[in-house]
């Protein structure tokens, strides 16, 4: 047992000039995060900064100040811009010292690929005196963990395939062993076919007593095109009543949403229309215009989706959208490419030609072109036919630029689907 | 003029507890950074701070130690958690005071929605002494420009919409006043084809020499699954030099790699593909099994594709490789379905009965299941056929998931098409 109180604030740091720029992002914060936040640690800042020995002194000595666990990523490789190990060691007042052990391992890893290892990769097996060195299976640099008083300090290399086996090694070790007795519990579920700010109306009450109870209830929403997220958040030193409440918090919004719900478990609805699919045993093909393809790419991003997709045009001209899903040319003439009766055409004349259960017609005007008056960008014709004498039909008004129509059409096809097959 | 020296270092203040969990992204540094740099002002650190009111003055505090910019984004809105014009001024020790013109505007935004302004909303006008208010076209907090000394300070709200129209209104005026004379001028290039190590190899020699310039040309390397990119940054206070030398250097990278160069304008392959077919006057169909609709959707997602896309044709069954592009039966038992004889045989199937003069094949395993002795997952055959009678068969090996080994089988076929048309 540690002599100092639990672990709860962290701060997150990470170095490199690349960084900084607007081309590369720090993406491992988010997965230390997550990992932190498991074992009930919260992140309560984090930083990006450059490869500059005064800037990260400066930055790290003041995170020492509001944090129990700083975790500092990247700046461990072997080049004299590699700062970390030394700023850090500066800062805490530890000598640095060569440890054989590292030195050794390093030339291995070399002499594997037939190589002798740089005198320059010497730097990767400098310690500060009391560190514990972390292995690193997948890279040249050592992690390292200093304990200092209360605080840990944590040093992770850059690249993900190095940090995020370290991050979980120290979730089941250290990390484990000083965090608290308290959890984060998390449950989440997607919506699809309802505006944020109506979504906002229905589950407003019910956030406004969740942070109101003990321990309260944190609640994210998060809209996106053609989907809203909300995220549960609870902690709690009682494992099983933690699980239970935030899940039962979960069911209560899916209660008061309905079958505008599509998933409770983070999966995409592509995947949840998949499964309805294949548990009734059905196979689908489409008929795609504005989409051009999206949809069926969609479906086929699951993996298995062979069982249950059949085939797929994209018929972008109306020679194609008779030629290959068999729309009557009189028809097209008569509503116009983007109407109702000719989503529903392609829908059944693809289901016809491919022999599927269900035939989906997708037809829409994603701009920045082809508005007509009565049709702006952004309307598009989606119909269901099949299985056996279903139909749907519907007909949508979607914002944004041309890639979001895309998406949202796709989105309204395959909510299409699931609502049908719910 | 200002008395103080030019401004040259920022950092960038992201305030809201939001973004420190796993979900919702800091966005809105990368374009301050990228608006800055353009002026010479490079970002030296950014962090990442919750509605805190400790936590937020220590890294504010600290931040103007350090830099002559500082950039605060969010925590501006009405409720007692947007505490950062509260901070700031406590920090900087001005006192706030309520600004009847900003009260006036809001109330106006709310009268204009036939509502009256809440209460709570009197707090956005309270405005630190001395600072410039920021129009807010797009929301009801207006933002702060404050000058301390040699320091400007700017807080901005987070909402992207309402940050970047302000973002740009200061980089025309107050920043680009105080930056110094130095710019920053950029090019890139995106390179398809070739492994990051064998273009690392191409490069090194010439970005070597460009570092030891005067002034340096700094670059970045940057690879993704399918493309490589090559950022070229060089600062100068001589505009005409500044753009002919990054060009002259963009250009020395471009006869180096060669036909591996596909765009050095920031396009996506998908894009340049299209504008060879446009200037050609050529149209484009397309079977795929793999990719599922990918590389039709690829294609459609540039505005203005429907002058040369004709038509797709997603075959997943064997059945619907026959019937929908005339792939015989036989040519499938004898060499398989995932084999250069069956990609052409799709590609030049889909041409004839689409009538377009560019017919496009792919066939592959894309994963987790399908591979076979011989035909591991990541193994797919593309073809080309026509103009006329050009014809190209490839089969690639590729790394990576089932998304990865879709989204560069699309790349590789896009980029056949590309070679081809040079």
């Amino acid at each position: 047992m540690s002599p100092h109180p639990p672990i709860r604030r962290a701060e997150i740091i990470a170095v490199g000039s690349e960084l900084l720029g607007s081309v590369r992002l720090d993406t491992n914060s988010l997965f230390v995060t997550d990992r932190l936040a498991a074992l009930g640690i919260s992140v309560r800042a984090k930083s990006v900064v450059g490869d500059d020995r005064d800037d990260l002194a400066s930055i790290f000595g003041a995170a020492l100040g509001r944090a129990d666990l700083i975790v500092l990523t990247g700046g461990l490789g072997p080049t004299a811009d590699d700062l970390t190990r030394d700023v850090v060691a500066g800062v805490l007042g530890l000598p640095l010292e060569e440890d054989p052990a590292i030195v050794e391992v390093i030339e291995r890893r070399f002499a594997r690929r037939g190589l002798r290892m740089p005198d320059v990769n010497r730097r990767q097996a400098m310690v500060p005196r009391g560190a514990t060195v972390l292995d690193n299976p997948n890279g040249t640099a050592p992690g390292l963990l200093i304990e200092s008083g209360p605080r840990m300090i944590a040093l992770l290399p850059g690249p993900p395939r190095e940090l995020q086996p370290m991050v979980e090694a120290l979730c089941a070790g250290p990390w484990q062993e000083r965090a608290g007795r308290e959890r984060l519990f998390k449950a989440s579920l997607f919506v699809t076919g309802r505006g944020e700010s109506h979504v906002e109306e229905i589950v407003q009450p019910i956030y406004s007593r969740w942070a109101a109870a003990d321990p309260p209830i944190e609640t994210t929403i998060l809209a996106s095109p053609g989907m809203i997220e909300l995220h549960l958040t609870l902690r709690s030193d009682d494992a099983a009543d933690g699980l239970r409440r935030v899940q039962a918090a979960r069911d209560e919004l899916v209660a008061a949403l309905g079958a505008d719900v599509f998933g409770i478990d983070g999966r995409a609805l592509e995947e949840i229309v998949g499964e309805r699919l294949r548990d009734r045993g059905l196979t689908i093909s489409a008929a795609e215009s504005c989409t051009g393809g999206l949809f069926m790419s969609r479906l086929t991003d699951i993996p298995g989706s062979s069982a249950y997709v059949r085939a797929g045009v994209v018929v972008y001209s109306n020679e194609a959208k008779t030629s290959l899903a068999g729309v009557p040319e009189a028809l097209i003439a008569e509503h116009g490419a983007v109407s109702e009766p000719v989503a529903l055409a392609l829908a059944q004349g693809i289901r016809e030609r491919t022999g599927s259960s269900v035939g989906i017609g997708i037809s829409g005007i994603a701009g920045p072109g082809g508005a007509t008056p009565g049709k702006p960008v952004g309307t598009v014709a989606i119909a269901m036919a099949g299985p056996g004498d279903l139909v749907r039909t519907r007909t949508v008004s979607l914002p944004g630029g041309r890639l979001m129509v895309k998406f949202q059409a796709a989105q309204a096809a395959l909510d299409m689907i699931r609502r049908a097959l719910t």
